[in-house]
């Protein structure tokens, strides 16, 4: 067993001032942490019958197709704006300050897929609940999500979560101070 | 066997038009042939004292982070400028018209450690060769480099990354008209 939250780099003032910023690059250098941290994830979801995982850009990609290699799934990309060539669909959502917008393409997933929704870090859950939207457009049934790391406490990303009707699991929960 | 030829789709016009865009997420989505890209190039590096898998942001992490699990190495993140939050090496290079930067942390290679390169096509070579050299300014050898398409003929990537001293592997070879 590893240690896996020892793996977690904390970055202050990352990408801007008063931002602790969790690194999990420091984890996934590490093979053992690496694999654990996959591992885990497969552990919780496979035979569930999930058909798709789809990743969110960037370090969702990390362990998002890891985790669809270990179940037996296809792996599905969500990209930011003009990166898929392909025909997609698009969300855009609030963020604290202005809006943000992502895509998928229309033919990643099948009518009534059941899909998995991987990134590495859960905060306002901001993201997530607008790729999982983004999904249910596209026709997929989304069974859960998950994430490396969740950032509990002010952020509120947890009630998100369960305020728009999913559920998830982390393998790390990090407090965060007000 | 999966035909993974068959799985790649080609994307008149994209990004700009006149390119042929060569689209893998059509590969990734498919469990089979997803599985067996990942398995194939795994097969090829595994048992060859390799440590760390570099994946190519964004698509390389796909595959990158796949092969590193299976042959049981940590996972590097090459990325654009800015996005790495600790301390990082960069690399400029040439493009046919301006330059591109990509970063590495600092901490991600111990000196000595083989290195194996990962994206899902080589074009040019520019941005696999820029790699390398980042690779080898943060302490690592470049054992070889690998990709799921090599589009080869006029854009001479092959000739490109045989000059710059290094050997690369790739599933798919798909010509490109002059």
């Amino acid at each position: 067993m590893v240690d896996l939250l020892k793996l977690i780099r904390n970055v202050p003032d990352f990408p801007i001032p008063g931002i602790q910023f969790k690194d999990i690059t420091t984890l996934v250098h590490d093979k053992e942490g690496f694999k654990e941290s996959c591992d885990k994830l497969a552990e919780i979801y496979k035979n569930r019958g999930i058909t798709k995982v789809v990743g969110i850009e960037a370090r969702g990609y990390i362990f998002g197709s890891v985790v669809a290699y270990l179940i037996g799934a296809g792996f599905v990309l969500i990209r930011k704006p003009g990166k898929l060539p392909a025909e997609t669909y698009e969300m855009e959502y609030s963020l604290e300050y202005g809006t943000n917008k992502i895509e998928i393409h229309k033919d990643s997933i099948a009518k009534g897929e059941k899909v998995l929704i991987v990134d590495d870090l859960l905060a306002t859950g901001g993201t997530a609940i607008a790729s999982a939207r983004l999904i249910e457009k596209a026709g997929g049934i989304v069974e859960e999500m998950a994430f490396v790391i969740e950032l509990s406490g002010s952020l509120k990303g947890r009630e998100a979560i369960t305020k728009a009707g999913y559920k998830f699991s982390s393998l790390l929960e990090i407090p965060v101070d007000e």
